[in-house]
C-alpha cells in the first residue's frame, strides 16, 4: 500500500502546527477580551440542515462532502461555521440575546484543488446575534483590528453598506431585481480588468455604465467623509444605508485605517447592510485577511423567523494570515523544546534533573537511547533545540551540569538551579 | 425543517467549551514541558490507509464513516489519532528519531450511541516513536501523572507488561496461539464478575483456571516489589517482560501512585510490552482516565518495516476526565466576560472605556441595544458576569464610573484606572 494523504488536505508538522497554535491562541485571547465566548459545534451536520434554503447557497452545496451513518441518515461535513451557529441558536431558544460567540474550527469543501485552496481548512469566526445596532458592526471591526495589532500585522479595512450600494446601483440604472447580481459582479472590480466587469454586467443585461460612479469614486484619493459627501450629492438623498454607514463611522472615530469603499460588495448573497474586508497594508499578499458584515435575515430565515435574529460577524482568514506571517519571515521553530538533557551514564540523576526543569516550566527533553554526546548534540541541532544540558558523573559530583548554548557553542558549569535561572531568563 | 443535531454528536455551549478549553490548554502545556510537539493530521484519510492490516482492527473498521470525494476516491473519517500518526511517520522518512508528538483532535466512530459514548469525541494522544528504551515508557507515565497533577486530580496508575502476562498465561496453561484472546478476556476482570471471565475463557477453549494465579495476586494487598517477587517465584525465571517491568520501575522510583497489576491487559491487540492505565483515586468515576503502552510493531507494520519503528504512547481520556471534573463540582462559568459596560446615553465614552479595559487585558462587553439599567443588570446576571461598569453622564463628568460587584451588589465610584486595577486584581 502506498501511503498518501487524501487529496486536498494537509498535515501540519510541528513547525507549522506551532506557528498555527500561536496564531490561534493570540486571536482567541483577543476575541475573549471583546466579550466573545467559545462555542463548538460538530464536524458534521444533518444534510438537510446544511442544505436548507437560507444556508450556504447552491455553489457551496455542490462542494459538500456527503455520507450516511449506519442508520442511513444523510450527513454532511460542515462547509462553514455560520450555518451550525444558526442551527445552535435555533435549538437553544433560552439563549439570552445578544449572544456573542467565536468558533475556531475545520471546515470542508470538496472543490477543485488549486494553489492555496484546500478541501479542509480552518475558519475563525466571531459573531453577535440579537442586535441591529451599528455599535455591534463597529465592534466587529475593532476586534478584527485588535487581532491584527496582536499579530503585528498592519492592515487597512474597507467598509461599505449593501443598502447604500443598492441605492447607488439603482441610481445608476440597475433594475431592482438585478441588484444582487450586479453586486456579485462589482465584487470583482479589484481582481479583474474593468472591461471584464463591464462585459459581465452587460452579459447580465445590466447597463454596463451602471457602476461607473461607484468605481470612479472608489478610485479617487478621498477621505471617507469626502466620499460620503459625494455619495449624498449623487443620490440627492440620505437613504437608510447611508445613515447606517455614517453612524458606523461615528463609532469608529479615531480609527484611521478604516475607510469607506463604495465598490466593496463581498461575494456572498446573504449580507444585508454593513460589509467589510481587511487587507495587509505592507505585504505582497493581496487576499483579504478578514471579512464580514451584517446578515440580518440569515439565521432567522433558517429558523422560519426572518426578523428575529439580526446578526453581524466576520472571519479571520487563517490561511492568508499564515501566508503574511510566513512571508514576513522570522524564526520558525521546529520544536518547543528548550533544553535537551544528555546523560552520560547518569540516567537516574538525569530523570530527576528533567523533572526539576519541567516543574520550573521549562520544556525539556532527554536522550533515552544512550547515544554518544556528539550524536546527541547533532540530534538537538537538527531540531534547533537552543540548549543542551550535559550531565557527566564528574559534573554531578560537583553538584553541577554543563549547560551548552547550541548556537554559540558556549558551555558553562552550573548548578541545576543556575541552569534553570538561565533557561527561564 | 426541524432543527436537529446529527445522531451521537454534541454542541459544546460556552460553559462546556470554556471548561474543555481550560482542560486542553493545561494538558498541552504539560505535554510541551515533557518535550512533545504538536502535530496535526487531517480529519479524513484515504480509506485504504485507515483499513490497512496493522491499523485499527476489524471492530473499529465496522464503525468507520466512509464517503467519496468528487474524484470518487474512498475516504474515511479518522477513528483515532494513531493510524494518521503512523501514516505521517511513514511519509516523512527524513524525521529524526526519536520523534515525540502530541495531538489533540476529534475522532469519529459510527457505533451504537449509549450513555457516554458519542460518534464524535476528542482524543489527546502523546507518543514517542524510535526507541525501545523503558525510559520512554517511564516518561509516558510521568507525563500522564504531571497532567493529572496540573488538573488537581489524584490518580492511581496500574502497570503491566504484555510479554510478562504472556509468560504467566502460558505457565497457567494457555496455548501460545490463544494468549491474545486470553488477554482480551482478562481485560474484563475488573468490570464483570469473575465467573463471567472464567466462562469466557472456557468458551474460548482456554483452561478456566489459567489466570487464577494472576487474578489472585492482583487482588492481594501487596507492594509492586512483593508482586514482582511472587511472579518471579511462580515462573521460576526472569523472562524479558519481567526484566522490562523491573527496569521500568527503577525509572519510576519515588513515584508512589504507580503499581504493578498483573491482571491489567488493555483491550487492544497491538500492545507488545508495557501497558498502563490510570484511574481517579477518589471519585465515583470508574472509567480509566488515561491509558497506553508500547506498540513496537504497529507503525512499522503499517509501513512494511515491522522492526523499524518501536513506539510507546498513551491517551488522556478527555470525556472521563471531564466527568471527574464535573462530578467534583465547583464554579463552571457561562462566560469569560469579566466586566459588562452599561452606557447611560454615553455611548461614545463607553466605547473608549471598553477599549481601555480590553487593552488592559480585561474581558469586557458592552450593551449595544440601549437597554435600561435594570434590563442590563439582568442580562449581566443571567450570564454570571461578575462586574458591571455603569457610566452615566454625571459619573463621567467627575471622571468616574460606577463599578458594581454583581454578587454582593456593592457599588463603588472609581476612575477607569481604579476600576481596571480592581478588575485585574
Amino acid at each position: 500500500m502506498e501511503l498518501q494523504l487524501a487529496k486536498g488536505v494537509r498535515d501540519f508538522a510541528p513547525d507549522e502546527a506551532i506557528a498555527r497554535d500561536e496564531l490561534i491562541t493570540k486571536l482567541r485571547r483577543v476575541l475573549e477580551r471583546y466579550g466573545y465566548n467559545p462555542l463548538e459545534t460538530p464536524t458534521f451536520e444533518r444534510r438537510d440542515v446544511l442544505a436548507a434554503k437560507y444556508a450556504g447557497g447552491a455553489e457551496i452545496l455542490k462542494e459538500m462532502f456527503i455520507f450516511r451513518d449506519q442508520g442511513r441518515r444523510e450527513l454532511g461535513l460542515r462547509y462553514d461555521l455560520t450555518v451550525p451557529f444558526a442551527r445552535f441558536v435555533g435549538m437553544n431558544p433560552q439563549l439570552k440575546l445578544p449572544f456573542k460567540r467565536y468558533a475556531f474550527g475545520r471546515v470542508f469543501r470538496d472543490g477543485p484543488v488549486k494553489l492555496g485552496r484546500y478541501r479542509e481548512f480552518y475558519q475563525c469566526d466571531a459573531d453577535i446575534v440579537g442586535t441591529k445596532s451599528m455599535l455591534a458592526d463597529a465592534e466587529c471591526i475593532r476586534v478584527a483590528l485588535a487581532g491584527f495589532r496582536e499579530l503585528g500585522i498592519t492592515v487597512k479595512i474597507a467598509v461599505n453598506n449593501r443598502r447604500l450600494l443598492e441605492a447607488l446601483l439603482e441610481k445608476g440604472g440597475v433594475p431592482k431585481e438585478k441588484v444582487v447580481e450586479a453586486m456579485l459582479t462589482l465584487d470583482k472590480v479589484k481582481k479583474v480588468p474593468l472591461e471584464e466587469v463591464k462585459r459581465e454586467l452587460s452579459a447580465k443585461n445590466i447597463p454596463q455604465d451602471a457602476a461607473d460612479f461607484i468605481i470612479r469614486l472608489a478610485a479617487e484619493e478621498k477621505t471617507s467623509q469626502e466620499r460620503l459627501a459625494a455619495v449624498r450629492e449623487y443620490l440627492g438623498a440620505e437613504p437608510e444605508g447611508y445613515r447606517e454607514l455614517v453612524e458606523l463611522f461615528t463609532y469608529l472615530e479615531g480609527v484611521e485605517v478604516v475607510s469607506f469603499d463604495p465598490s466593496l460588495a463581498r461575494g456572498l448573497a446573504y449580507y444585508t447592510s454593513t460589509v467589510f474586508e481587511g487587507f495587509a497594508a505592507e505585504s505582497p499578499i493581496t487576499s483579504s485577511l478578514c471579512g464580514g458584515g451584517r446578515y440580518d435575515t440569515l439565521i432567522g430565515g433558517l429558523l422560519g423567523k426572518p426578523e428575529a435574529y439580526p446578526a453581524v460577524g466576520f472571519s479571520f482568514g487563517i490561511e492568508p494570515i499564515m501566508d503574511v506571517l510566513k512571508q514576513r519571515g522570522g524564526k520558525r521553530p521546529k520544536t518547543l523544546v528548550r533544553a535537551y538533557i544528555i546523560p552520560i551514564k547518569t540516567i537516574t540523576e538525569c530523570i530527576a534533573i528533567a523533572e526539576r526543569l519541567r516543574e520550573a516550566g521549562i520544556n525539556a527533553d532527554m536522550d533515552v537511547n544512550g547515544k554518544s554526546i556528539s550524536k546527541n548534540l547533532d540530534y538537538a541541532n537538527s531540531y534547533g533545540i537552543p540548549y543542551a544540558v550535559i550531565a557527566g558523573r564528574q559534573e554531578l559530583e560537583q553538584g553541577k551540569v554543563k549547560l551548552k548554548e547550541m548556537d554559540s557553542g558556549k558551555e558553562e558549569l552550573l548548578t541545576v538551579e543556575e541552569a534553570i535561572a538561565r533557561l527561564t531568563s
